[in-house]
């Protein structure tokens, strides 16, 4: 995206890009039939649950001004209109945690004063919405989206690690909680005496690590060697909420003499309850709050309108990143201008205003990633199976699943010529085999799991029926209260684990901890480019820094007021990205360390291309096929083995390849081949991606296939 | 080991075998150093911890009579008394579960009789040991032993999987009896309250699987990413004893309001204690059982004696199965000889006797062999980086790595030819690299785990040692007593789990449950013969069939008295074995799923002789030497995939091979390979052994490097 300033240059092209494929986006969603659930339900938990357990926040601090009916409702009402006239509909809104601080603070404020009070509060809150829509629009208009590519990863992962670290600071939060009398609780209740209070304690800790260690587990159930393919995609699936259901079930096991309380359940008003319907008539208050303090609300409003630029933007770009090899193109600066008009929707009917969510956003893209590769799959198998039952030779099938593949293909692909899809089936070293084939003799969904690049189920279907389940959950309360407080804090700490892999700031520091004898294990998995290109000591003090930079960051959170302008501190990082750490880091290092685009010289732009290939597993080696023939391999790391082949020697003969692996896998952390790089450049990974071996969901050995 | 029922053959046999090793026991106990305390204190706190809560157990049943302090004082007499004069040192003894049984069926019999009493009990108790000791020295001299070969897999496995079985068993009745008030409990007291039992419950939940957990962890640690070797190597030697320690430290964080009482910690006399020593003097009452109760005593003696016999040799046998390659004789009549004598020993001192112990026998040659490989390894290293910094030719090195492992040889190989040590080192791979070498270049310690052989450091220092111990800890006891109950129920379950892993019944148990899609990856693993040779639904009706048989043993088990003759039921198999069940199973598909000697024929011995060298990583492929040099592979599964090689199709070209895998690996269920084994025999493995890749402790990569 180049950078332009022009007015509304910006809107008009996302506007544009979108268009074009805005029928597609239903079409799609609807082919996908009952399987759009799976993702459905996973973001729809993802993103109602914290929402809740926000809410209650609120309600403590703003004395019930606000409560966990206004989040959803807020969340659900911004999350349909996005999904129906957003931009990327793979961005995922909702109340977050800073717009909880920001409103609790505002509350503080408008209670301190006199002649507004707490009565006062939602209809001030509604001009301070008012003044930051207003910002928002400047920015969208004035293009200032278009400085998103210099947000790096070094910004974007930083800001996702700290959004791990306030939800695992929430679960550890919560937990401890749930051993002393809540600050609204009656301590002379009997389940606040000292026996029970402990018990609920104990059961909390029971029930939280249960359900964390359950979903954990669920995520990965396709990698299950027991049980039938079906079930182990359907907990795969369904397996988080499935936990949810079953840890809720257990909490209700112990009966008898254990009092009501225990364990603690969510406690939030029913929205047909006296009250709650308050908020929505503040428009007639608006005018009753003096001038004086109309004009003051710009002052918030700047500092949420900073918030939401960045955090709208980031959450929309981590969901957008390369390695999911979107076709479809960006719409920052549109769903910007959006997002201000939510903003005011929700300022005038008193709810707090949602934005772009981390992790859940990246999280649903993750989950269509998995999604279009199970219709790829099957759609593939079926045809495969049809062949082989004629028992047609391998090319006849390759024939027909490449017919398949093109046929699943959206017809607007300008991103990667469908040509690939082609080329890797020819690839695949099954090519070998002529004549007939059977099932016996090879595993086809094995095979197509190898083949298959990394592809997205770009729709709005999800996003629209996950906003209006979450509008659902206001009418289910008096259900939802059933689920105790301790499997939210095991859902956060669930969360916060979950939007680690992938995250290449995290797997840095993880290698620093890595005993060196065992850093040779990091390049047999799906590595990042930046493990065999950048000397190890770069990594490290790039690392340490970040680090650094990242507690500083939390540190600031924990500031009662200032806490909310933490994003401020990592837009900070984008001139020190730009300005100060090319004085430290060489430009190469830092290519890998944290690619950013207006780095981009034409020289380094094949790289770029062959490194979405490599992380589309569409890697060609037409040139070393014969060595790839020859090996049987099921991880990434060998594919590297033969890379760095051509940069240490010319060889091809096993022997002497062997050799070089051996010399090769040693001497990567020193700086040696990242000088080699400069000369031929090595095909790269943008990243770990979704699709870690751990996850099971695709195996990255299918780059072991290709060439 | 041939069958001869001369009296005193066997035992005169045993004496000689062992007697030539004696001195070696203990030189290389010695020669290990401080290393051989990590063998020591795994099994010191695998047989101590059930032994006390034996004793816990067995108090409550006795009212009293015997405690904990009897039954750790008989573990660890037996023990010393064994580990200096007796036969197998690698055998571990203990008060085991059937002996608690027994006693306290005695004592009810004893108390119902007002001619007997309590008060005679113990006296009458020594006759019944009198008798039993009688009948095993009968046992022993007619060389009842010798028929131990007819114990096979089948059983062995099943009795091992029992008892596994009975200790998962105690684990969560002791989970379950922590939420209720103990037998002997004062209802009044404030922690057997409602509150205070729900909060002991919970707390109880979260200590013993916060050590299940940590400790399963700790074992694998070598093979962890993180923390420097030495660390790693520290936690996977002590980590269970640390856990233990870690959970109690955490048991006591929760003070203030909680009552003394909670959570349950055990309760035992000191034996300093009034009326501790009481039983030492009861052979001054023996004279005082009449007449008729003498001689009546030796109905019991039957049952234990029959269950000695079994249990002591089972357990003997489990501790010196094929896959360790032991190279020091078995001892099985000359053992139960001397279990004669101390049964008579302790009947006289009024203690209950001790016996060979599952799993703990079989956990000790395990961690045993663990540390013989660190040994090998550690001077291998040496004797590797010693050439290297003169930077001596690959040749040179290996020739110094033959020596230091020549060296390390015990003077006594008659099992295998040292011969092959310096094969395996000439078939390495890496023997294609001519001049000069550096560390850089390869990763000595990885290449030289693959190189190294299962071995097992025989010595009688580590069992001296843990028996040792074991007495020490009547005198810990106001220790001891600050585990936590619910700790002990945690190890418990880590026994239970820790003795499946290498228990092929165990396997193929998981096998029946494994996907079909998923099977391939069995393959892929480090796995048993069978799998490749048997026809799946053979494995399966025999799986069945063995499954049915345990579900029984174990319903026994319920039955209140006869529950101690479940070892008859598992002898009851030997006949099973040898006469019904080749009636119903190949003989070819019997032998690969449950060797067993006295079937062996010429034809086969080969396949067994390749069996042990397969198991102990020394295998030679010099004729497709080629194939192995192209490829670099870290599973075991694709040297099958050559193997398979040669009975599918006789082409070594890489492509070719690569095609055969692939119609290899799908076929391996079909009966068709089965067949084809009967004209070329395979290499096999004996099973998975220890060293599942699950421990990380040696990579069965290993055998890639052969050839």
């Amino acid at each position: 995206m180049e950078e332009s300033f022009v007015p509304f240059h910006g809107i008009k092209n996302d506007l544009q890009g979108r268009l074009m494929c805005y029928k597609q986006d239903w079409t799609s969603g609807f082919s996908a039939g009952f399987r759009i659930l799976a993702p459905t339900m996973y973001i729809f938990f993802a993103s109602a649950i914290p929402v809740i357990s926000f809410g209650e926040q609120l309600e403590r601090d703003t004395d019930g001004t606000l409560t966990a009916v206004q989040t959803l409702a807020s969340t659900a009402l911004c999350g349909i209109i996005h999904s129906i006239i957003g931009g990327q509909p793979l961005l995922i809104l909702g109340v977050a945690e800073p717009t909880v601080i920001m409103y609790t603070f505002m509350f503080n404020f408008a209670k301190s004063r006199p002649d507004l009070g707490s009565k006062l509060f939602l209809a001030w809150s509604g001009w301070v919405c008012i003044w930051t829509a207003i910002l928002l629009f400047l920015l969208a208009i004035l293009g200032a989206c278009s400085i998103i590519n210099r947000f790096t990863r070094l910004a974007g992962e930083l800001f996702g690690l700290l959004i791990a670290m306030l939800f695992m600071q929430e679960a550890i939060k919560g937990l401890v909680d749930e051993f002393r009398v809540p600050e609204r609780g009656n301590p002379n209740l009997i389940e606040f005496q000292p026996s029970w209070r402990f018990a609920n304690g104990m059961f909390a800790l029971v029930l939280s690590f249960g359900l964390l260690h359950t979903a954990l587990r669920s995520r990965k159930a396709r990698a299950w060697r027991y049980g039938s393919g079906s079930l182990r995609g359907f907990i795969a699936d369904y397996g988080v909420p499935v936990m949810v259901l079953v840890w809720t079930a257990v909490s209700y096991i112990p009966s008898g003499s254990i009092p009501k309380g225990i364990p603690r359940r969510l406690l939030s008003p029913n929205p047909w309850s006296h009250g709650a319907y308050e908020n929505w008539t503040v428009i007639k208050d608006m005018f009753n709050v003096p001038v004086l303090y109309i004009i003051g609300a710009f002052i918030p409003a700047t500092m949420i309108a900073v918030l939401y630029y960045f955090d709208h933007s980031v959450a929309s770009q981590l969901a957008q990143q390369n390695e999911f090899n979107l076709r479809k193109p960006s719409a920052f600066h549109y769903d910007l201008l959006l997002l201000g008009f939510m903003v005011i929707i929700c300022g005038l009917i008193g709810i707090p205003p949602s934005n772009g969510v981390i992790p859940q956003s990246p999280m649903h893209t993750k989950s269509l990633a998995t999604l279009k590769h199970q219709l790829l799959r099957n759609r593939l198998v079926t045809a495969a199976r049809k062949c082989m039952s004629r028992s047609l030779s391998l090319g006849q099938v390759y024939g027909s699943m490449q017919e398949a593949y093109q046929q699943m293909q959206s017809p607007l692909t300008y991103q990667e010529p469908s040509i690939q899809g082609l080329k890797e089936f020819k690839a695949s070293s099954m090519g070998n085999i002529e004549g007939p084939v059977d099932e016996k003799v090879f595993d086809i969904e094995k095979e197509i799991d190898d083949l298959l690049p990394v592809e997205v189920k770009e729709q709005r279907l999800s996003n629209l029926l996950q906003a209006t389940m979450v509008g659902g959950c206001v009418a289910a309360m008096p259900f939802l209260k059933m689920i105790p407080t301790s499997v939210l804090w095991g859902y956060f700490a669930y969360m916060a684990i979950e939007s680690l892999p992938g995250n290449q700031f995290w797997e840095r520091i993880l290698l620093l901890f890595t005993a060196p004898s065992r850093r040779y294990k990091v390049l047999e998995d799906y590595h990042a480019t930046f493990v065999e290109t950048v000397p190890f000591k770069t990594v490290v003090v790039f690392t340490i820094f970040q680090t650094a930079y990242l507690l500083v960051c939390f540190g600031i959170t924990w500031v009662p007021l200032a806490g909310v302008l933490f994003p401020l501190m990592i837009m900070l990082l984008v001139p020190v990205r730009q300005y100060i750490l090319p004085k430290f880091f060489k430009g190469a290092h830092l290519q890998d360390l944290d690619a950013a685009e207006y780095e981009e010289v034409p020289a380094l732009s094949f790289n770029r291309a062959s490194e979405r290939e490599m992380s589309s597993r569409t890697a060609s080696f037409a040139d070393d096929g014969e060595i790839l023939d020859g090996m049987v391999t099921r991880s990434r790391g060998e594919i590297r083995r033969i890379c760095s082949l051509k940069l240490t020697s010319g060889s091809t003969t096993p022997t002497k390849e062997f050799k070089t692996f051996h010399s090769f896998s040693d001497k990567v952390y020193s700086p040696r081949v990242s000088e080699l790089r400069e000369q031929s450049p090595s095909p790269r990974v943008g990243g770990k991606g979704p699709f870690s071996p751990r996850t099971g969901e695709v195996r990255p050995s299918n780059l072991s296939k290709t060439g």
